[in-house]
């Protein structure tokens, strides 16, 4: 019988890991062993995965012996530091921070887009792609693949828990302030009072108020986040020239990015058209009916899997554009879901061993 | 002594009318009588204007005899039944509904934009545009000066209050019953449920939401007010054949309409270039330096006369385009304000007279 392989989550305690663990439950099991490790401070924790009882072991060169694939969901220096010593003890790591995402010898990987590139490894670690890259791109890839994409014009509308869980929590407590008081957000009452000195992992109040900011300083201007789409979106479509111009927003909503795209492609495109293409899509629900209220919300995205594709219209001036609302579930395809899809990807690799 | 004109306002006892009392009674005075007007039911109301209380007064001909200038802020069909009347009582007519914006024969004024529009009345009506319009044009228009602008690709994040007090008083509901519940917004908690039915006048619950869309439906999937941006953006600018694509969204914020702007210009751009512009531009205020956490939001811009615009970028892929962030209070600036700027402009007419 073939061996199943081994397993090992890194950052199991995060708002992603504990999302990880989740899926892992829920999806059809590829995995033998499935090692939990996080940082020392949450060595000896217990969590709960395919409905077994597990300890969280403390991140360690050791505890990667005998791992093969190993799922990194931490912060990016972290990632940088112990990817590459679970693929010295063995493992072929995936990395879900944005340490190696640009790295030409480190694939950038969409299973429903370039499944391809997992066997193309040379350092032995593949990346996923930011979560807002991620809720867009899945829509865009079978518009591309019709249509021929040149250029995108993007905007988003980012949910806090992208911040992490330090994110859910500030804007929960913020909303405790500003809730029953009327006044708030009018011309008399002032957020900014009600919500005090606590902004979180946030340059100013998300209660009440929308940020146009996500990450940090880039060149001219730029936040990192807005050059992460751009840079994402070229390496994962194979595209080094496609155009593309960002607006990141943060939002108060607390899971699911959403993002308002204008796609300019080679040939003429109708609307139409890209809903057929959209409804046969892996991993696109396409919900597309304003006349009965459905388009692309947060509210419905949020703990499913898909990304939620709405508002189609081929734009009025230009027969080659489409405009359309895109939501995703940032924790889960726009992190742990990812992850998850590279990770089955590999695990035939082992059975064949 | 010249004789000062006297200014009905009709809609006085509404979220906007309210606004323009405070703003006749803070601004410079060009008014000799004002006179109050509303609906029936609102007939023998006490409110106060430039410290006198004043009585509301039933909407009937009668009541614009002896008006020089009648500001309405009021839906669309009372606008459509009543400025004629007003005309032919002798008035001229400033209307702040979308009844008249698109008519050839009424002007649509911006008073940093197009003053001298103001003396083209042919029906002796003006009209007030849309507030997203308003609250982006103001910073575009001064860049068209500057770089001549040939396409605008546009996401909104609009204010509840932009559905009037029925909106505000929505999402404070909707926030009361969302408020202390850490589970809301994350894959376990069901923010339709929490919500409830009453969704007031938007088509989903606000509260930890964004819904992408605003108005009614309009031809091939396009809402009323994503036309407006782009009818009324060509009509105020004088460029009939301007581009432009919106996805407009509504954002559980009181008050402060923004918008993420993709502007593409007939000659090459530079930021600094933009941001000096934009300086010595009226009804602007530059914020702009991400790194000190100063953006344009709409809790800073609430209470406030002008657009705030901040993040200017060069497109990273096209020399000719700029990526920037406005917002600017839709009950102001993009309502009771630019209706009175605009009668202020005619108010020097009855001193001449």
């Amino acid at each position: 019988m073939a061996r199943l392989p081994t397993l090992a989550v890194v950052g199991a305690t995060g708002a992603v890991g504990t999302v990880m663990l989740e899926l892992l439950s829920a999806r059809k099991n590829h995995w033998g062993e499935i090692r939990l490790l996080a940082s020392p401070r949450s060595a000896g924790r217990k969590l709960v995965c395919r409905g077994e009882e597990l300890t969280v072991q403390g991140l360690s060169a050791e505890a990667f012996d005998g791992v093969d694939v190993a799922m990194f969901d931490v912060p990016d220096e972290v990632s940088a530091e112990w990817a590459p010593v679970a693929v010295a003890r063995g493992a072929i790591a995936v990395d879900n921070s944005g340490a190696f995402r640009m790295d030409r010898d480190v694939p950038l990987v969409v299973p429903e887009i370039n499944p391809e590139q997992v066997r193309n490894r040379p350092k032995g670690i593949i990346a996923n792609a930011n979560c807002t890259t991620l809720a867009m791109i899945v829509a865009i890839a079978p518009l591309h693949r019709e249509y021929a994409l040149r250029e995108l014009v993007l905007a988003s509308y980012q949910a806090v828990s992208g911040a992490g869980q330090v994110g859910v929590d500030t804007l929960h407590d913020q909303l405790s302030k500003v809730a029953g008081d009327r006044a708030l957000g009018s011309r008399s009452g002032n957020v900014r009072q009600a919500v005090g000195d606590d902004l979180g992992p946030f340059p100013a109040p998300l209660a009440l108020n929308v940020v146009p900011w996500a990450g940090s300083l880039a060149d001219s201007g730029w936040s990192s986040e807005e050059l992460k789409l751009r840079n994402e979106t070229r390496k994962i479509l194979g595209l080094p020239d496609l155009k593309v111009s960002a607006t990141c927003v943060r939002v108060p909503v607390v899971t699911g990015h959403s993002v308002a795209v204008h796609a300019v492609f080679g040939s003429e495109v109708d609307a139409e058209g890209a809903r057929e293409a959209l409804r046969n899509a892996p991993g696109v629900i396409l919900v597309d009916d304003p006349a009965q209220g459905e388009f692309p919300m947060p509210i419905d995205a949020v703990g499913t899997d898909p990304s939620w594709v709405g508002r189609i219209r081929r734009s009025m001036d230009d027969p080659r554009a489409l405009d359309l609302f895109v939501t995703g579930d940032n924790l889960r395809k726009g992190a742990a879901l990812n992850t998850a899809q590279i990770a089955e990807l590999l695990a035939p690799e082992f059975a064949a061993r």
